[in-house]
């Protein structure tokens, strides 16, 4: 079957380790060189000694928000980019605001395999509904569909009626852009009459795209797959005709951790996706915490990509809350938990029982182990500076749900 | 003095003109092999033996409004474009729809060299707030300041205040867009109490720029400067420090012609903008004629930059109008001056006296010619199906303005 984007997609899974292993220490040492944010934040980190995943689960894990307040007092890039005015080609406003560079490397947020397995050839015109304008979103699928040899109309947003007009004249055999979208535009094709045949293929992102969605799309001929990509790494994981959660991307390393620390969770488990592109000079983000929930999907492909798949988006990881007027933060009950050994799994359950807010946190306890409630509640009030209680639950009884905090406090 | 683009601007007029001349026939063979509409409409034409502007200015002139017939009825180019999808990096669609190709060619449109004229240079970060949806401007500029070595942040159209804070985070050098929509961007700085000071240079295009928007502007430390471009044929002209006029850019041959016809008018005289470009593989436009109106301005731009000048936009010089319900082009009022030789320059003037149209062709005789007013009334109505009269004008008395027809009907 030649229905792959390249021989990397079909390695021997262990060959594919082995190469990524290889990687990081470089990558690593490139980000530390390069990047004076990391200079800084691996400045007791040899990247020699980063010879296996156990040895790569200690690097920190680095979170959005913290990327954030790292913008704030050192504009554009918080020193965690390798790249300035006149080497970047481009630079993008996501909100917040957080400013991304994008690089002058052919394919810089490699979307051309997901446009790939999609269905995407070269020859192909491509309509992009994606905005081009602050977010880079319409410029990661353009630079994929010009890496592959499309020709790209860029539409934007809005306009529908002239985005049907251009669809029915320019024929374009696949739309790019929101799954949302591309109904609002079948729709007004319906009402002013307009055929739209040329369309047989979709590549979506950016929301939800539920199996009711894509059998409503495959009713009128057209096939639909989803990417999942962010605003700072690009392509993470994207689906493949085999229809069986979403592929990781060859160019990323892909980790799920526990919300709040940079402990990988076992396989299977919701936890916080967190990424590491394996090769991008410009913006060497290492072990960059998205915020999104998701967990492996185990097994192989049936389409004959080897590589790790995941369920798909199941939520955003940040579980912050406030309580009493007190911010409490996942990495705190993670805090709790570590200075437990008896404790496997944990989830701070907030509720308001009259009115009044209150945190109990519900643990599981590993194997027989002895565990002391009253030293749990004092390390609680230490950490959080919040009185809490501790219900014990039996081994497996959690939820698989990546929820470290799970807010239930009613307000009416 | 190193404040060129390339040494092309500087050249010997004589050498620049042997340059276009050798490359007409090269360029209109290129369009006969490659484009099958100009292989219908250059049948009987021999590149070979364009060897003269006496030659060039018998190939036909292709309008703007010939263009969207054409490709109304060949979809999408209307067989002037010798690309398609796969081969184009793009295709964009203008209100009509008319569709534009844009090739893979770095710096397709020519942009770079407005640029730098403006004052942008390797280096820079550009704001660039053309819209990049549907339409090329955003395109056309990025691809030319990429071309330069500088990053783009693209940021499109509307969302001001958000412009004014990522121009306050980013630090740009240079504005690109409408002078309207900078004016917009700088007065909600204001209001929001923002400093902008990093904005020095501006390249403005898409509207009128007079010299009390270029003062207003230069008094908050910013120096402007306009480019003139079309979507079908990218720059065509553009300012430079000299502030004299626009020097045409090096890439294309323009002419100004009498409206109507693909006659050139002497020097000085206001006419359309016909324009070729000379080297462009894609997209071989041959004698475009734009609709706009100009006139050279005489003499050389102190700037050292030794093409021709022409004086900006002065207007439009598509004239069609309706007498009596029926149309009246440009093009039969120069068919009518082509039938007596007597006749120097010839305006159509059209009122509506007590309320009924009236149509009125004014006319220069050329020296002491004779000239048969009444044979001239037959020819009119030969040609436009309505009856008008002759009023024999003095050489040189008709106003200098391009207008062929002239509607001074009124109708309160």
């Amino acid at each position: 079957m030649n229905d792959h984007f390249d021989t990397l997609e079909t390695r021997d899974p262990e060959a594919r380790e082995r190469a990524i292993l290889a990687q990081l220490p470089r990558q690593l040492a490139h980000a530390k060189a390069a990047a004076p944010a990391y200079a800084a934040l691996f400045a007791q980190i040899d990247p020699a000694a980063i010879d296996s995943r156990a040895a790569w689960a200690r690097v920190p894990v680095t979170r959005k928000s913290a990327l954030l307040e790292s913008q704030r007092s050192a504009r554009p890039f918080g020193g965690f980019a390798a790249t300035g005015w006149g080497e970047a080609r481009r630079v993008f406003a996501s909100p917040g605001p957080i400013y991304e560079p994008e690089g002058r490397a052919n394919d810089y947020w490699r979307l051309a395999r997901a446009l790939f397995a999609a269905g995407f050839r070269a020859g192909d015109l491509a309509h992009n509904c994606f905005s081009y304008h602050f977010t880079p979103a319409g410029s990661m699928l353009e630079t994929g569909a010009h890496a592959l040899g499309c020709t790209v109309f860029p539409g934007g947003t809005g306009q529908t009626e002239q985005q049907v007009q251009a669809i029915a004249d320019l024929r374009p055999s696949g739309y790019i852009g929101t799954p949302s979208f591309l109904r609002i535009i079948l729709e007004k094709a319906d009402e002013m009459g307009v055929a739209l045949p040329s369309l047989k293929r979709a590549l979506v992102s950016g929301e939800a795209f539920p199996a009711s969605q894509r059998d409503a799309l495959a009713a009128r001929g057209i096939a639909g797959y989803q990417a999942y990509a962010t605003a700072d790494l690009g392509l993470i994981a994207y689906e493949t005709p085999a229809r069986e959660g979403l592929v990781v991307d060859e160019g990323v390393l892909l980790e799920i951790v526990r919300p709040g620390t940079g402990d990988p969770v076992p396989a299977g488990e919701v936890g916080e996706v967190v990424v590491t592109p394996l090769s991008t000079v410009d913006y060497p983000l290492i072990r960059f915490g998205t915020g999104d929930l998701s967990a492996v999907l185990p097994g192989t492909s049936p389409c004959g990509r080897s590589n790790l798949r995941i369920k798909g988006w199941l939520g955003r990881a940040d579980q912050t809350t406030k309580v009493k007027g007190m911010f409490v933060h996942p990495s705190q009950v993670a805090a709790i938990v570590q200075r437990h050994p008896g404790i496997g799994r944990a989830r701070l359950v907030v509720d308001n029982p009259g009115g009044a807010d209150r945190m109990t946190l519900h643990v599981e306890a590993e194997g027989d182990a002895a565990l002391d409630a009253a030293t749990v509640v004092a390390t609680i009030r230490d950490i959080t500076k919040l009185r809490g209680e501790v219900l014990r639950r039996a081994p497996g009884e959690l939820p698989n749900d990546g929820k470290v905090i799970d807010d239930q406090r009613k307000y009416d």
